[in-house]
């Protein structure tokens, strides 16, 4: 049994929280948030339930000290600026960590200083570390180095994750722009409030790095999925001529040739215009591989998914700051089916 | 540099040959081959390229103290009982060894005996064995396992690799009953020289075991393909209402339920009565995922391509006798684009 704690109880940890319970191989011991209304709580009544005897702390390293965890789930924040404290205060109790904060996927490009200090600590404190989810982490990444292994060799990949936002809340819809006119999409775009996907960076710098690629730039566009029809959600309503979402392109070149090219067009009620959602991934090589996953996996089951799965694998693990290039594949661990 | 040695030079092992050539980060340093009429002739000059100084030598030992590799790949024969002897012989030198015999794939549950002794060798000269290729080895089992991994849980397993057999000669014609009659296709599975897909119950325990499902029993059925055509090949022709090929299944259960259902096709020139050739997985849980590969990944290059691509990641790892589950996923390796 590993013993796991969980730092953040949103969507994301909450749903974590959830899945630890359902597996056999998994125990978890303890809660943090910082919602005061949480604190106390049994985690098993919050999520509606039986009591688990689980609570809900109010500090981290509290939690750490009275439960004795093999490992922290951190999933609270997208950016290392805000998750790096929280990491380094969990590996200095010896404590291994996976967290589902995207720019934690390869931030050895991206965020060199801090993915040199978390490593040196958590190697120091004899733990690893791994960021991780469904993309980055998963879909537009590990699956893509795991296909080219099938390959004599590699010219050029192109992939594209088309996926639904209906789902999801307020905060999704604002930072994807859904919603607004053409005119406040430019705008948002502008002053940093409509941010597109967060992870290409990393997922590109995970494939080069896998297939020893040398990138020289990484070029990104953000345009405004415009829709004929009017699409309305729980959260949402989109007039046509309105912005249905984001379409982010990453480009990375290598000697001034384009060799990953990924796309990731986010919008709600895809369906509405017959676009079909799916993962697909192409490799140009030798052979070529053309793969697609119909529908695409869903984003949040998806995360949850690979961020508990993966718990066996990062205990286990050497120390360090890892990578999911750096560990055999996840795999859907056991447990009660519901 | 890896210093590469090749154990057996047929279709596979040259072609492996041929692939490590053009990698950066691997050295070819010997092949050993029991054709008498290539001992001593340089490979290069085998394969029609440059002279590469890198010769055939008649004794495997020989080969290993004359030119020191890190690794051996082995490519001489599908069965544990044959290349057991071969993979001990070289672990004893303390060299780590990747097999393309398919019964080492996953030998733990078929082949216990022989896994344990060649584990304990492994172990005990601090160094590794890994039996792989595209089937088993990567897609319809590596592959299924990764995506389960975005799963919560899982139900049931449905996964089939539908192939073109028409580049093959006339060794795989004969163990997939190409060409034979419905009778003569009924007499050569009886007599054992019809034998379908080599893999299925390697391809179920890796799954399972990854999954923690315990399997009760594996039941396998071959069927003709009876060709509504003429299909003709450079190697073979068939008579309408004679054999294209072995349609292969095999079908795991747990507690009295069908959990793994792998289906393996297996025909020349499928196009001609419009089947569309590729790699399909299906899995039955939370959520649901489809994977296709279209046409499939093919098995001859797959092979030589995940052979050489794992050998940094033999070499790196672990002592043991170890499978694809166990290690981080392939990734083509850098080299020359031919």
């Amino acid at each position: 049994m590993y013993r796991v704690a969980i730092w953040g109880f949103g969507a994301m940890g909450s749903g974590i929280a959830r899945n630890i319970l359902s597996k056999y191989e998994l125990q978890l011991v303890g809660v943090h948030d910082v919602r005061t209304e949480y604190i106390g709580k049994d985690v098993g009544n919050l999520l509606g339930l039986e009591k688990t005897g689980v609570k809900v702390y109010d500090n981290p390293i509290e939690m750490i000290k009275k439960t004795n965890p093999d490992l922290v789930v951190i999933a609270t924040n997208s950016f290392i600026s805000v998750v790096k404290d929280q990491i380094i205060s969990i590996l200095k109790e010896n404590i291994n960590v996976i967290t589902i904060a995207e720019e934690m996927a390869h931030p050895f490009y991206t965020n060199f200083e801090a993915a040199n200090e978390i490593n040196n600590i958590a190697i120091r404190h004899n733990v690893s570390v791994l960021g991780t989810g469904i993309n980055p982490g998963f879909v537009l990444d590990t699956l893509i180095i795991a296909l080219t292994g099938a390959c004599l060799n590699v010219k050029k990949i192109k992939a594209a994750r088309i996926n639904d936002l209906s789902p999801f809340g307020p905060t999704v819809m604002e930072t994807q722009g859904v919603g607004t006119t053409p005119e406040e999409f430019e705008e948002g775009l502008k002053n940093g409030k409509i941010v597109g996907h967060i992870g290409f960076e990393q997922s590109i710098h995970m494939i080069a790095e896998a297939l020893g690629w040398k990138i020289d730039n990484i070029e990104q566009v953000r345009e405004p999925i415009i829709s004929k029809a009017l699409r309305e959600t729980k959260y949402v309503k989109v007039q046509p001529g309105n912005v249905a979402g984001c379409r982010h392109i990453a480009r990375a070149y290598s000697n001034g040739e384009l060799v990953i090219e990924l796309e990731h067009p986010q919008q709600v009620l895809p369906e509405i215009e017959n676009v079909q959602t799916g993962d697909y991934i192409n490799i140009e090589g030798n052979p070529n591989i053309s793969m697609s996953i119909k529908p695409e996996i869903p984003g949040g089951k998806g995360t949850i998914a690979i961020a508990t799965n993966m718990i066996p694998l990062v205990v286990e693990a050497d120390p360090g700051l890892l990578t999911m290039a750096d560990l055999p594949v996840p795999r859907s661990l056991i447990g009660e089916i519901y």
